[in-house]
């Protein structure tokens, strides 16, 4: 095998394929996975746009054979944040929380755009045969969607409006539909929309609608400061304001709405592995209709121009 | 008894004391209070500043004689939400969030820096004798702190932080201080911080000291933009930030740290009267060190002015 491999890197110049670029090498508790599939998230185009100011091989969303410790040769998918263990937050049982953490292909952590990624062992879960590599690359956005329902158990019979119909607002959506939530998911695509629409649930478009302050819950996926400013339109005093997107930079934004209808603002980040693997097994989430394209790892920089340029859902890389 | 009176008038052209201002006209479940004592709010400069448009007689911390009803010839306060009463939100136990309700002396309600104001009797609170008029000028924002322990009931063994020293500052950390919290109030001005000290309370100059992170609890009283940013520095993961002060305008605001710490953000406005009189009788909260001036009614243009240039904290009106 070659000391070097091909993987997309992103430096100071931009976004690159390149074939020279060295093997991970796994560190203690690590171990390489070779990777199949991978998927492009809007985190991704945040990065390439100057988010976090990472530098190196990005890429979270992937699925790939261990290539050694107890899942070797299993096919694995790997939560992302990679912990000390150690610390007092570690310790409080929020490791995704970690001050030390890297983030595998966010912060400090070469990622899964590339033949191989090293990764904590205590970060993978084996995927059922059950489960499609085209599906499994949706386990960690997925699970993002399943932490609203982790951090508010109680949506049954709530009404809940989630807030943009793209990758995060698709997964979002059909999470939430599973909690009996009273749920209507507002776009702007009705495309989109009719993805959601075919399996039973309420939609609208956004210019077909008036905000009405009726909502318990809104769950803001649409990555926008003025989406924010919607959110809180639709929501009765005191209700909840789910945030999963985080806006660039620092656009002006008004929070008194927050202060005068006593609301609640809560951020809503990484989530459970467990019940994202268990909805694709048991098909209670449907993640084939969002393929929008797939390109081979040699031709990731058009993948990524894809995702920057049109208004696509998920665009996945085909790794081996 | 004239038909016209002396008032504080907020028009186009700006703040003006007027002697020609028509004695208010209860409308039905209003009773007219001769007003005592009030008191400048920071709501008041931002309603002179342009705040919600507001047109009239401003005021909405005050002590009068009630002149009708149940509480005739009484001492009293009033709860400054004016709701319907029957409508789904006032039905639902939230009248302080009625969508048609007026504000008064903030929201088409003419407000106590007047000789008389007219206001529903169902907000009136009779003020025992034991609490002086100076002290009961205090009840309304002391009780906008008393919301604090009503929305977070747990605040017992927290780690709590009140950002900000200033009148409103004052107020939430003496409630704070009796919720057995481990508080620490951080502003920028020694002499309003030494005067919490002197009540046994902890408390730390902004620049001496560095955001940890190890907040559970940061209650804003900021009053800007760049107070929320601090408050994000100081909170540990899963944190709530308590928003107990609107920002006029869209400051530049990234809620980028919401997401990424899983943050929790709550806003906070009106409270209960009950605990704020009871503490005032008591004297578990101390008010008499807060009030830095007081003027007569008819120099209340004065009184603004000290207000409005200069960092004091509670000017009292005197009005009969």
């Amino acid at each position: 095998m070659n000391a070097t491999m091909l993987a997309v890197v992103l430096d100071d110049s931009g976004l690159h394929l390149r074939r020279d670029v060295p093997r991970p090498i796994p560190r203690p508790g690590e171990v390489t996975v070779r990777v199949s599939r991978a998927g492009i998230c809007e985190t991704d185009v945040q990065l390439v746009r100057g988010y976090m100011g990472f530098r190196g091989v990005p890429g979270h969303e992937f699925v790939g054979v261990a290539q050694s410790g107890r899942f070797a040769g299993q096919r694995v998918v790997a939560e992302i944040n990679n912990a000390c263990r150690v610390c007092p937050t570690c310790r409080a049982g929020l490791p995704n929380h970690c001050p030390q953490r890297t983030v595998t292909g966010i912060l400090n952590h070469a990622g899964g755009f590339a033949e191989e990624v090293a990764v904590p062992e205590c970060n993978l879960h084996p995927v059922p045969d059950s489960v499609t590599d085209d599906q499994a690359v949706f386990i960690e956005p997925l699970a993002a969607a399943f932490q609203i329902p982790s951090q508010m158990p109680d949506l049954a019979g709530q009404r809940v409006f989630v807030l943009g119909d793209g990758r995060l607002g698709q997964l979002c959506a059909q999470v939430l539909a599973l909690q009996d939530a009273r749920l209507t998911v507002i776009g702007k695509h009705a495309d989109k929309l009719e993805l959601l629409r075919r399996r039973g649930l309420d939609t609208a478009l956004r210019a077909d609608i008036t905000p009405d302050r009726t909502a318990d819950v809104v769950v803001d996926c649409t990555g926008s400061a003025t989406g924010i400013e919607d959110a809180f339109r639709w929501l009765r005093p005191r209700g909840t304001l789910v945030l999963k997107t985080t806006v660039a930079g620092q656009p002006p934004l008004s929070l008194a709405p927050i202060v005068i209808d006593e609301l609640r603002v809560l951020g809503s980040r990484c989530g459970p592995f467990a019940p994202a693997i268990q909805a694709l097994a048991e098909r209670t989430v449907d993640v084939a209709p969002l393929i929008a394209a797939r390109y081979p790892l040699s031709e990731a920089l058009q993948a990524f121009e894809q995702v920057m340029t049109q208004p696509v859902l998920k665009v996945l890389l085909d790794v081996a």
